[in-house]
């Protein structure tokens, strides 16, 4: 999985993007077998509990982006 | 679905409706299957628990949204 | 439900319900039908687990509230 | 309950009691039935998961409070 | 309990150890009675959800604590 | 498990490593014994849930750290 060498995305759009990046990578680094994680994504991804945990996480992870792009702001 | 291209919104309300779609944006992002979510929504529209973990999605979405609209502030 | 016209409240206490309205509006959005909503309610005020899950929705909103009305401080 | 009238407390030790005062305030607001209360206690304060769910909230809101004190720092 | 008197501490280390005091405290305060906690220690102790439940409150409370030491910068 | 020093980290893949050794050093805390927590581990690390408890808890720590790291921004 890709180093990561910023927070700094072009655009809010990005940013989302980085986000779910940051969730999957953090996954990757307490399960690095891909395999299970494989066996295991049909679970979340089709039981509702579990993907709001996961939207959660995505959503932690962008306030943290978000805040290092100055919220990717025109006029400050 | 639209892409993000700011988290500036004209009122407090807006940011609502915002906060809403970035966490629903995340579903999408997890379980693209359009028919699959739609399958899912019937479940946790009807549960308590999961109705709370979604309301909780949103307030994190919309933390980020009222920061980065400094609050919809008039006076400053 | 109400429009959101603002973050800003008179007082703490006027914060606190404000919090509280905004976790019913996110409900409300998710699960628009008012019986429904009606016939969960009974679930969720009488199963602490999910009271609790309420309780740390307000806390979450009323975060973001506190920060718009810079704490509701008398002197900075 | 009494009302709300300010995050300012002397001390972080009042901090922390202030945060416990403002989860079980939503916990009233929730729930007002006080007997159903009652009943309820029994159940989250013998289970650890209802416990740490508890402690969670008190965490968020100690966080509000601390900030509105500038973390009663003397020295700033 | 020792009452909280500051959140300052001399290192990140010490901020880690406070956080833990912190969710103890909470703990504490809601299930008062000593041989009742003894008694759940056992139980969270040994399932990795309610360890985690555990974590997430220490990363709450470092959270507060490491933003009232100013990050524990020496260069700011 | 050594020593917190500083949340002070040349990069933000070096912030990411520090924040799921946080989360580990909370483990340690709350359950020190190794044996325990190795048989522990195969749980957390196959059961999708309990994996995102743990990337949610990584999250929250990453929020600390890249906070006082300023987001590892060039500019400023």
């Amino acid at each position: 999985m890709a180093e990561l060498t910023s927070l700094i995305t072009a655009t809010p759009e990005e940013g989302r993007l980085l986000a779910i990046q940051l969730a999957r990578k953090s996954i990757v680094a307490i399960q690095p077998d891909g395999d299970t994680r494989k066996s295991l994504r049909q679970a979340y991804a089709t039981d509702t509990m579990q993907l709001m945990m996961a939207a959660q996480i995505v959503a932690l992870e962008f306030q943290t982006i978000a805040l290092a792009n100055n919220h990717w702001k025109k006029t400050d």
